[in-house]
């Protein structure tokens, strides 16, 4: 067994950490952090994991040494933490901002803070196991991509890398409450936020800048809060570089992500869930990549669908550690969501 | 008072327009028109109606003559029932989509079906106030646009008309379930439906068509049914074809929609409801229309919201009707929307 | 022209007596008070008021005298406000719970705390219109009832005030989320309220004593909070005295809400809306109530349903209102409700 | 491996059962049977089995034999099925409600059809695993309760065993619209079941009959369809027999489910997830129990949820075969739920 920690234990990531590590074969949860909670037990803030542990909150200061350590903590303050953590802990696993754009000034342009670490940017693997399976073998330091980017990155990816789309794309993304977090404020107030279409980002969401560095093309994203706890979806339209035809594009896709483990390819003809649809996955690790060609314009729209929490977050961040211990990805990752919900 | 018929009373465009009809002081609803409720009373079908009226509806044959005749009756079969009630209403309304096209073979493309009148198309004047007033008042043959199209056009012929945005757009739909109407079918269960982010058109929705003949834009529309039964909402993406700052495109909106009565400009710095949200509009007939500037990019973002079955439809409708009498605008169409909701 | 006043307007009762009060015809919105809010327009706050209104909200020293004044605030404050108010307006008609129950001592058990102005509670008319029509012409004292409150016992009223049921009923109120008020905190954050069946009070709800008073009946009373955000719905079970049938039971229901404006019995053999259901009421002032026989146990179920915003607050006082004045009692409560929704 | 099959695999339930038996290490699904839906893929009538199986749908006569087959059948029709099944598996678990009560007579009044296979009725176990854990290692005819009905059970049963409830209890239900199965009708279309309070049975709930057999009590049950897809959640009130206070009430609780792997005792003083809620049960066999005390009318209300397809369907009938065939209970069934959701 692995002894494992998670710092902001008490959010919703880290409650989906708390989550899928209690029903890890392979890592043990020692260390529930969370300063504001500390001495309160995990299941009087997580109800769902009542009668799975009798674990309590600890105060950084308590916390035991870990040999993985999750960082599920507010961006612009992680970057001071890493120092302080990386003493205690062989492996960082980050799930903040902090440490995924490798370019400080972008950092700054994005997150109006200056980078007052730079110096470890480089120290960070990209938490993108369909991409940097090799590098997050064995790798000490990992920077866990956002929900909204993971998707539009999964979902693009294949287009930039086989050079068949044309630099400007757009990305419309949708998300859940649950993505601003567990702090109750007017923004995530139930009356409000309830049959909301929030359009929070018209423009120059963070996540833009991740794709972008991700994909290499110039991305305008735009983000709005739907009804929904979990779940994010984007909408991407491309031009395309040259006329394609539709078996082209699934092959391109198929190629891509026929081995992998958590991304699907939904692109049918026909049916409620032909294309990605987030609701189905909640719970669950998987990102649902589709695509539909609009062939009189000659553009492509990418669609892909997560749970926010999982593979935007906790899940994905398993998935890099199950890489790098070099245990069988799918481990502590079984459910396979639910239908219908 | 006019004497008003609604052909289709019995689905949902039609129960709003025995809503607001039973709520005008100059129009009175003589001919709830239903092949398949005749007999029945309305409020069996429109439970919002009880105490409001005892009047039942009407086979067709049994229909009275009107001096204004709502059409809210399905696509493709509407275009071979005009000329039957031609002679029974002076003011035909037509809610669907068989004469918003002035091109049949555009028609053809986006229905796959022949249009069976095209003789007919040219007696139509749009129903869109804000553009054809003058040409709604006194007309006999009115066509009201589709309900995401009545947004994407209204938040897109500010820039259009001013030359201020290069041909190629976007146009991205999200739809509540109200839009598939009263029929009861898989797509529009509850256990499906409920919570979705459903791509039901990734590219190529109908009222792309709309837009495009309304702007003189190449368009391209995606629609995705969202997780609301009334509401519909556009975000639309454009390329500026000059540099443009804020106040200037705030000027654009302002002087195009002013003095309207039912199209607000809404684009705030800071708020909540900063940008178009339908859910504060449903009931109301206005089309909130709002904006943001992606400068890095020469982009504008426009947003607009509306109730797809009031501004998007029967409002819109009656409104048309309000302008051919001569009436004020707002007869009928006070209520404001409620929040929170 | 009557000059009217709220205390609290930037609540959510307050935005809701501020939207009728805008459509009034007799009533003139002249001081929407709120503390916190002074200076900021109404529609920053309430964004369903835009293009209504230019007001702003006064602080409590800046607000003109007035005719009619609504206090919409917290309970327990409430008492130690009047003496202050009373001086400055004419009519008050109080929102809040504190001059809802006769009896102190009473007052003390369900809200924790002595009753700091007694000798006033005889001052106050209950504002339930269908009984004390009479006492509310002319009254200058007005307390209006909780209103899952008001739902109960419109719902028992008739059978209490008939003799046809024993003592000891049940009731189980299911209400939405804008019933615990505009205040952001974790009971009522989107994540945890969305999807909720919360038995926030399985026992003993305060409403409890209203209904208690208001019919002589021994109550239990539980309150689930159910996903919506308008909407308030009870369902009594009640024994009945003496064998009954189902015409004898409509008829008591008919008999006592037949001439009523704002009372519809609802009580079918078939149909999706045979009985009270909230969702069709958002934004209208009916009260719906209905009923069921459960012949083999000698028991009556009653349900009742409103928009607890509306008829269970700013509409049923503005109603009370109509009444004082000797206008009619629909003025300014016209809207009927939207279906579907 | 046991080889198993599922009559009726293409519904809410039997897809719920195939997400299990999938999960499960020793139930292998040989046989998922649909009669409409024979030669298509389970994966395409249930989305989120994509990746997990490539099985499809065999009709009734193309089934291979099976060690256990669960009958996830209409009520009335299942009756007729039992035979003909009968000799195709050693054990028939039945999901309907055709065996669950001993009294015929009972039956025909609930269900409003004779029984036509009463002499089949004593070999069904009932598939109360936490009453009849005995009787079900080994059963080979088992008959799962009703979702409400099992709720209800396990928040009664306790007090009435114990003697502690007088003889008349009235238990309120609320469920999703997933408890109405996925045959789409106008009762579950998404316009008019969404944000519903729908009192779908305001007394004589079907579900009533099986909770007076298992508690010997008298039951008056109401039920009611609120906003979820899944969950079912029950609030009893009985009168005591006995003063009795909290620790008393907690220790007859704990003592009945303290060893229960799926039953939580659930009743904190404080807390948002104080008493059972269902959304955090979703996928999970769980089914939390609370209870409150009305000192005051010497009453105590119980509530209970669960998710109406797992604990209140499918898996509470894997649930009984892990006990028939000597397996730990918790095998394939340990998906924890959750948060927030």
């Amino acid at each position: 067994m692995i002894r494992a920690g998670i710092v902001g234990a008490s959010g919703y990531i880290g409650g989906e950490l708390c989550r899928i590590l209690l029903g890890h074969p392979h890592l043990e949860l020692v260390a529930p952090v969370s300063r504001g909670m500390a001495g309160r037990r995990l299941d009087g803030v997580h109800p769902n994991l009542r009668a799975l542990t009798d674990l309590a909150f600890v105060g950084p200061d308590d916390a035991p040494d870990c040999d993985v350590l999750f960082l599920a903590t507010p961006h612009r303050e992680t970057m001071a933490m890493v120092p302080r953590w990386a003493g205690r802990a062989g492996c960082l696993v980050d799930l903040s901002a902090d440490f995924r754009l490798t370019d400080p000034e972008v950092y700054e342009r994005y997150y109006g803070t200056a980078h007052t670490a730079p110096e470890l940017l480089p120290e960070f693997v990209t938490g993108w196991p369909e991409r940097y399976r090799k590098d997050l073998a064995g790798a000490d330091r990992i920077s866990v991509p956002g929900c909204m980017a993971t998707a539009a990155i999964l979902a693009l990816y294949p287009l930039a890398a086989a050079g068949l789309v044309e630099d400007r794309v757009s990305v419309d993304g949708r998300i859940g409450s649950s993505g601003s977090g567990s702090g109750a404020g007017p923004m995530n107030l139930h009356a409000e936020r309830s049959g909301a279409m929030r359009v929070f980002a018209p423009a120059g969401h963070r996540h833009e800048a991740e794709v972008a560095q991700a994909t290499g093309l110039t991305v305008s994203m735009s983000a709005t809060g739907v009804e929904a706890v979990r779940g994010a979806q984007v909408l991407c339209r491309a031009t395309l570089t040259a006329e394609l035809r539709e078996p082209e594009l699934r092959r391109v896709y198929r190629d891509c992500y026929g081995a992998e483990p958590f991304v699907r390819v939904v692109a049918q003809r026909r049916g409620l869930y032909r294309l990605p649809e987030p609701k189905i996955l909640s719970g669950s690790n998987f990102c649902d990549v589709g695509f539909a060609l609009d062939a009189d314009r000659g553009q492509v729209v990418a669609v892909a669908a997560l749970d926010n929490l999982v593979k935007g977050a906790a899940g994905n961040a398993v998935q890099c550690v199950n890489i790098r211990q070099g245990w069988p990805e799918r481990l502590g990752l079984e459910f396979p969501g639910l239908h219908p919900l």
